[in-house]
């Protein structure tokens, strides 16, 4: 079921099985963004990357910490630890010159990452940890800074299961484990995690934590950081063992000091989750709103009246069309179009619901949801639509090189707010991708769904599709990515839901927290981490 | 229905409806405890309120920043705000040589608390930030350490709902409204909190989130720092303003730093929480199990089948045994032994169960709830027993001063730990108290609750009551508490799960969090506030 991954060139998808442009994804695109324009990107042949910058007392003593084995200076090795998966990454391995870390070091234990963490400051190397590497805010792009060099450290090899325990329902874990692996191996006890972000297939829990990912059932399983009991971190100041208990009212949370902080404080090197029981049922269900205010509201009321489902996602027109028309194929979307046409919610907005749990427990909270969606105009178009949607639920990323290939430019955002100021939100942001993305043809193309619902608001997940600029993609992206921060930052909403902060972000970070919140965290930041060895320029700048 | 407080004498009661003790109970206690041996509490007229401490200068400072009005000497409001309500603290209150601050300051906006903690620190003052002062580990002792004089900050005129907005569904206030006044202005709108702990009559909002404490019914509602959407704290190194949007993941989050930290980091001047519905309806019912280890086990398989209630809370067999002689009364009671004899399950451990929304809702997770409790042996007790403890759920505190002033010592703590811990947690806790307060009577007698469920755990939460030493009662309950401090660090438990850390905990705070984390706290102390103004002595020592 898991694709393949190019290690090489870091393409998302299996290259065996490259991932094409439907003739009905050709013709949408064409008519609403521009007509393809096929490019190559650079044969791996003709990338050069750049000679290690360790010099051989470095090497060596690394092989000290990590052994031989442990160590990797290895061409390939090095470039598909050159950064995450942003639009800008993958830009950049279309081109000649990527970046990429003078080493990448393979740690197995706890220890090992704490003698590593003072072998990187006493050789005045920079360390940035490299889980599932997803990430598409520049959270792991390797910056050498005032540094002598750059480490990337990976945790294949502290990416086992520790110890499940079915009373206390936790699952200890190394940090490099993925969701996959992790699933299958709680799947045999009947337990699950129930954290199934779009990025599932390749991220690592450690990448969870420490940058606050939240899966698609989020509704009803929680965020990653609400999952986590326990934490192990590695620091320049020692080894912290954090999360005594659930429930704990012992002083300040110093787990969420570590959780989310992308890895510039500490390394963490073990975690224990909650986890739960699989559920004996799940029922995915498609809805149709007549318009996007009454699925806003519809969802809202679901929440204060305790009628949610466990997942619960609500596509706005411009998304809805395009999965209408793009992702349910052939007959299916036909028959689609013509149940809506007769049920006259055409243009309308999509919802998934998705409830767990067993059959009594699934019909009862159905009920309760059908009874806040019927209110609201909701007509359902049954589980087909549901089920379809789940298959589906990873595919995301192995589109985007294929754009890339047909001279798209592609990137996804997301930003949360209040019940109250996301129509707004949602209109802002649109309109700052409109305006700084407008060519001559017709795109962009910008379409957005309601991804994760809270007591107060929801979280607002944003695609853009454009012509790419050949000459300059990019400034291109840039001056765009820019024009969204700050419509977001002006109606008062997070700067990130679930990508985190990275090195895109930073710049912002004052506008969430107040420069004496930056201020706060330097200090912290100073007091663990003086030498700034842990992955520099990420979140602070 | 909120009794009346003396200030004076700072007794949780109405002093003109004293609660004594029935027959009932004083045949109970005799039996298990000893006979009542009546004491008296000194006179107001007797004690020696110390004269304040603070010099012309500092008064003209203080009524500089906050107004003539904003600055009491007096001798009873200082004596009044001179401690919370540990069993220590109602021990020293009965004595003629209380501790008590030097003045009580009332600033009525942020910016003046922001004054007042700058000029604090040039005055050399310690600042004690005082909610509802019902702290129980010594939150709030005035404490001079080595300033010149300490302050009592109070927020009664700080205590406003600042707006509502049942779109966000959130409130906003200033730190010291109280539980009922707050319910009652979110009544009017049909909201609710949802946050009830048994110091909900006196304790205020600030104070819950500074100690991060657990209402009765956290299952359903959450515990109080969860509630937290945004935060308004006063530092000496400035204003933060922290809470963006639900589900930022904005690098760690700072809130979680000024929430738990009990007034040492930084003042919480304005709190905005979400708010909830008032559900429909509300169903509440007592129910039996044969044993203990039955009750346990169904709680345990309640939550991990996602079929908890709103409320739970499992007696074990001696609080059991005490509330079905001691709170049920007369006919009620015998009724209840008769049919519990019927149905074989005397000895049996007592539950409250809350279920909470509208009646389909209720009714359908009652019969998820039932569907384990059944097939853990649970016989139902009905809804008399339900609302019988729903009616008195506040009316713990109000009988320790009686308890006190007929000789006994009376005492709760609470932990948390997992379910797998769970039993050897409660076993070891007794034995420490037993062991301890172990005399020549029968006592002592200790009795406790598993009171708030987690995923992975519980709370336990226990009660002790023992024959007072006449000569040195302090030293008796401090080496109680020493030993079940013990207890609970050696079993892996929490110091605290919602009683927060104070002055009594606060030698345990290393083994929570490690010494490392003590030195990360302190370092984050040092940087907030260096001249230690803040609360200095609670929490880190």
């Amino acid at each position: 079921m898991i694709g393949r991954y190019d290690e090489v060139t870091a393409r998302w998808g299996n290259p065996d099985k490259p991932v094409t442009l439907s003739e009905g994804a050709t013709a949408f695109l064409t008519e609403r963004v521009g007509a393809p324009k096929p490019t190559q990107a650079v044969p791996r042949i003709d990338i050069v990357v750049p000679p290690t910058g360790l010099d051989d007392q470095a090497r060596a003593r690394l092989i000290e910490v990590v052994g031989p084995e442990g160590v990797s200076l290895d061409e390939d090795t090095r470039l598909s630890h050159g950064g995450g998966f942003s639009y800008l990454d993958l830009v950049e391995r279309r081109g000649t010159s990527p970046h990429v870390p003078d080493a990448v070091v393979f740690p197995t234990s706890h220890d090992a990452v704490q003698q590593l963490i003072a072998a990187c400051g006493q050789l005045n190397l920079a360390i940035v940890p490299f889980g599932g590497g997803t990430s598409v805010v520049g959270g792991v792009r390797p910056e050498r800074g005032p540094h002598a060099g750059v480490i990337a450290v990976s945790f294949e090899n502290m990416a086992d299961v520790i110890g499940i325990d079915d009373i206390d329902m936790t699952v200890t874990v190394g940090p490099g484990i993925t969701g996959p692996t992790l699933e299958r191996l709680l799947g045999v006890r009947g337990l699950t995690l129930g954290h199934f972000p779009q990025s599932w297939e390749r991220a690592t829990i450690g990448g969870y934590v420490a940058t606050r990912s939240s899966g698609q059932a989020s509704a009803g399983y929680g965020r990653s950081d609400e999952m986590v009991e326990k934490l192990r971190v590695a620091t320049p100041k020692g080894e912290f063992r954090l999360g005594r208990a659930p429930g704990s009212a012992a002083g300040p949370d110093l787990r969420q000091l570590f959780i989310g902080s992308e890895g510039i404080l500490g390394i963490i090197t073990e975690v224990t989750m909650r986890v739960r029981r699989q559920p004996r049922d799940k029922r995915y269900e498609g809805v149709m709103f007549p318009t996007y205010e009454d699925g806003l509201r519809a969802f809202r009321e679901m929440v204060s009246r305790r009628a949610t489902a466990d997942l619960m996602r609500l596509s706005d027109p411009e998304e809805t069309l395009t999965n209408l028309t793009m992702a349910a194929e052939g007959l299916k979307a036909t028959a689609l179009a013509r149940y809506l046409k007769l049920r006259k919610v055409s243009g309308g907005s999509l919802a998934i619901f998705g409830w767990e749990g067993n059959r009594t427990q699934i019909g009862s909270r159905r009920d309760e949801s059908w009874r806040v969606l019927r209110a609201n105009g909701a007509v359902s178009l049954g589980k087909q639509v549901g089920n379809g949607w789940e298959h589906s639920r990873f595919s995301g990323p192995y589109l985007r090189d294929t754009l890339l290939d047909n001279g798209y430019l592609v990137e996804t955002l997301e930003t949360a707010t209040g019940w109250r100021e996301l129509p707004e939100l949602r209109k802002a942001v649109t309109k700052s991708l409109k305006d700084s993305l407008a060519g001559d043809g017709p795109g962009p193309w910008v379409m957005s769904h309601l991804s994760h619902v809270y007591d107060t608001g929801g979280s607002l997940y944003v695609t853009v599709v454009a012509a790419r600029d050949a000459t300059d993609p990019v400034g291109q992206w840039q001056a765009a990515k820019a024009a969204a921060c700050e419509a977001i930052v002006a109606q008062g909403a997070t700067i990130t839901h679930h990508h985190a902060v990275g090195r895109d972000h930073a710049p912002y970070l004052a506008a969430e927290i107040g420069e004496n919140g930056v201020e706060l965290l330097r200090a912290i930041k100073t007091y663990l981490d003086p030498d700034d060895t842990l992955n520099p320029g990420a979140l602070l700048r």
